[in-house]
This record gives structure tokens, sequence and C-alpha cells, in this order.
């Protein structure tokens, strides 16, 4: 999502916080993530960001309305909405799949806002919504399978029943699927589309602050810091697999509780 | 651990606290796994226990020397140590292979341990000791491929260096991993002995408790309670897994922060 908005927007000053402390967020209950999601959001506004991009699938879908009305005056971007309007732009039959996380999937936050996105496009008939947990995908990628043999069978294994659908547009609902793009764009096959949510994300971040006229002015380039909540040295090693270079301003934080 | 434990000790009274909010600890650092371990610990200290067996070995490994520092009047018992006893008494060829998290053997705990009881024992060279981390095992069996073909794949790769060094002990060092045991007894072939820590943690348990004369004397069959810190009815699913049954008395419960 970083790489993302760091290719749209060179101008822009980054903070990145990731709760490494307490990941993974996708097999928690909601009530855990949206206040975990709370933590996360106070310490960003604590640095006095202008903007929060919610890169996380599972936060999006459980925590953004709660963020959203915490923090009313404050641009809050999840990656629900970008990757709903991005597969109603791509699918051509209507009938779209989103893989995620057990706690994004169970959420139907994606089901949710694709029939939106649908309806107020006005465009004929209700699509077609397959959802899929792929409750698997984050541990390989963060061991680095993303090609091996084993997460090929795995991926067989979770999209047969989509491939037996007649899908033709796939919504990677995770920030670590992307990684497995190659592998998931093979095992799809060339008919069907997929919708990577932090490009759509990343595109919708530049548009709102163009919008808003919230965009840097400086013509220097702009910075990007890194916080983690546990483990900065293993994250650097795991994040030059995101970033394609090992960031450079990474700093151990602790966060307030919430409430 | 908890049905090892009831086995041996069908009399006391037992109650167990999976901090579901959190998990896994087994890819997290030193620093935040004590931080979590001291606040595991203080709640069941608050509830009255006459005694904490550490279930989780990421924690045995990082938190329990912190832990006996923080109650020392308190028996605590981790299970690296019954661990590595039970494969001293297992071995005969003196090589010993362990699995675990990526935390666990990169404490190199297990090793420690070994290594002193080998030495405490006065028998022979020093043992040859090989440590994998198979990071993928708990999220396989949190989902339930615990005889699946990609499981196998998995574990044949992560094995194929212990099978390589000629151990003919091999310590399962993580909670999650004797529900494997078929299929890792499979893979590495009738030569090898696997070690339950868990198995062995219980009976040092029972053995614990009648040397300090802190068996329940009642005739009673024992309560079982459980506590969580998110999500109870996930871990109601995941608990008949482990257990056989589904747990009856369960809490969601908030840790209080150490410090």
């Amino acid at each position: 999502m970083l790489r993302a908005i760091r290719a749209m927007l060179p101008r822009e000053n980054l903070l990145y916080l990731g709760d490494t402390a307490r990941v993974p967020y996708g097999n928690k209950s909601e009530d855990t993530v949206i206040r975990y999601s709370w933590e996360d959001a106070g310490f960003l506004v604590s640095r006095g960001v202008k903007m929060i991009v919610i890169a996380c699938n599972t936060a999006s879908a459980l925590g953004a309305d709660s963020l959203r009305t915490a923090w009313p005056d404050l641009p809050i971007l999840g990656v629900i909405g970008p990757g709903a309007r991005a597969a109603l732009a791509a699918t051509q039959n209507r009938r779209i799949g989103v893989i995620a996380t057990a706690a994004t999937i169970e959420s139907r936050a994606y089901e949710l806002r694709l029939r939106q996105a649908f309806a107020e496009s006005g465009t004929g008939p209700d699509p077609e919504i397959t959802g899929q947990a792929c409750p698997l995908f984050v541990p390989l990628v963060e061991e680095g399978e993303t090609e091996s043999e084993i997460t090929r069978l795995i991926a067989e294994k979770y999209l047969a029943g989509l491939r037996a659908s007649g899908i033709d547009t796939l919504v990677l609902g995770c920030t670590h699927y992307p990684l497995l793009r190659p592998m998931l764009g093979e095992v799809m096959g060339p008919g069907v589309t997929l919708v990577d949510s932090a490009e759509a994300a990343a595109a919708e971040t530049a548009a709102l602050l163009a919008d808003r006229d919230l965009l840097n002015e400086s013509t220097a380039d702009g910075t990007e810091t890194y916080f983690v909540t546990d483990a900065a040295a293993r994250f650097q090693r795991t994040a030059e697999r995101f970033l394609g270079h090992a960031p450079e301003s990474l700093s151990l934080v602790e966060l307030e509780p919430a409430g």
C-alpha cells in the first residue's frame, strides 16, 4: 500500500504504523479489531497526520466506520470501497470473486460495498459475488513462500470454487495477497482480472487529497517514517519484500490503550 | 496440555487462559513475549492459583525465568525442561531434533536445556542437537489441515534436514504440533521417537504437586474454567480439536497491562 501511494504521490510525507505486536488481525473478533484500530489511529492522529489510509483489509472492513465517527473531520480511507469500485469497473459478466482473511469474509464488507457500488452505477442486474477466506496466504507470504509448489497447491484448493463459479474479476482483499499475484493469475487463468485493493485505494487517496486541496505543495521528495509495535528487526526483513528496499527510518513504539 | 494434565490429575481444579487477542506469540520479539507472559500470569495469580504451567513453548522459552523472579513462591513450570528431560530419556544415539516456532528456535532454549540435562546425567559425550523452525504448522493446525496432502508436503520440506541428520528423537516443541503427530511420525519413519513436551510437563506437574504436598485432597472430580482474551466463539471451535469436547465454562476477559 505504501509503495502504491508513494508511486502516485512522490511529494507527500508518509507515516507508516505496523501493529506487529498484535498481528494478524484477520483471525480476531470484530470488537478486538475495532479496539486495535482505534489505538492505531490515535497514534497517527497524535503525530498530526492530515489523512489516514487503512491499508489492512480486516481493519477497513471492521473498524473504518468507528474511526470516522471518532475523528469526523479527518479524511479516513479504507481499502474496501476502492476495491469494490475497481471491481465494478473491471467486470464484464458481473460475476466477482473476493479472497480475504476469515474476518473480512465473515464481515461481508466487500459484498455490501460491491452491491452498493453496482446499485449506485445504475447498470443492469445485481452482481453475483463469491467470497472465499484464504487464511493460510498471510503466513505463506510472511515466510516468503510466494512461488513454491506448496503455495500453488493451497491456492488451487482455495480457488477451486471461484474457478467453477465463472467469475471474470477477483478482488485481492488482503494486503499480503498482491505478493502472490503471479501465481494467483496462473491458477485463475487469463480470463480473470485481478483487482488489487491497495492500488485502487492509492488512486483514491491521490484524488481525495487533490479534491480537498490537501496536496503537499513542496517540491522536495516526500519522507517515509516507519513505526512498529514489536520486533523492528524482523519487520525490516519482511518490509523489504513489500517495498523492494529496506525501510530507512524505523522506530519501535508503544500504543496507548483505547478508552 | 490441559488434556494431558487432566488425564494425570483428575481431582485438580484447572484454570485455562488463552491470550487469543494477541496470538501467535511464536513470531514476536522476546521483550513482547515477556510482557505478555507477565500479564497472563498476573491474571492467573489474581484468581488464586497454587501453580502455573506455561503450556506455550514460546512463552516457556522466553518468559519463564522472568515469571519465576516476579513470583518466587509460586511453582511455575514451563514445557522446555520437561521436554528436554523426556528427550534425554528417549534417545539412544544422542542425536536429537527439535521443531518449534521461529521464536523458540531462535531462543536456543531447548538446546540449552538439553545440554544441561545431558551434562547433569553424567552419561557419555555431548548430544548433537538440530533445531528447525516450522512457522506454517500453527496456522495449518488452526485451519484443521492436520491430515492433508498440503501439510504433508510442508512437513517433508521442514523435516528433510532432520531426517538427513540421523536423529532418533524429535521434540515436538509447540502446543499445536501433537495434532500433527500421526503425519510427523510417518514422515520421520519408525526409527524416530516423537517427544510431546506437553505430556512430559503434565507428568512433572503431578510429581511437583505431590512433592510439595499441594495435591487436591477432595474426592470430587476437578473443574475446568476457561478464559480467553478474544473471540470466545472461535476459540470454542478450535478448543474442540485439542480437547476432544467443547469447553464448558468459557469467559472473555481483559488483561491488566504489566508494569
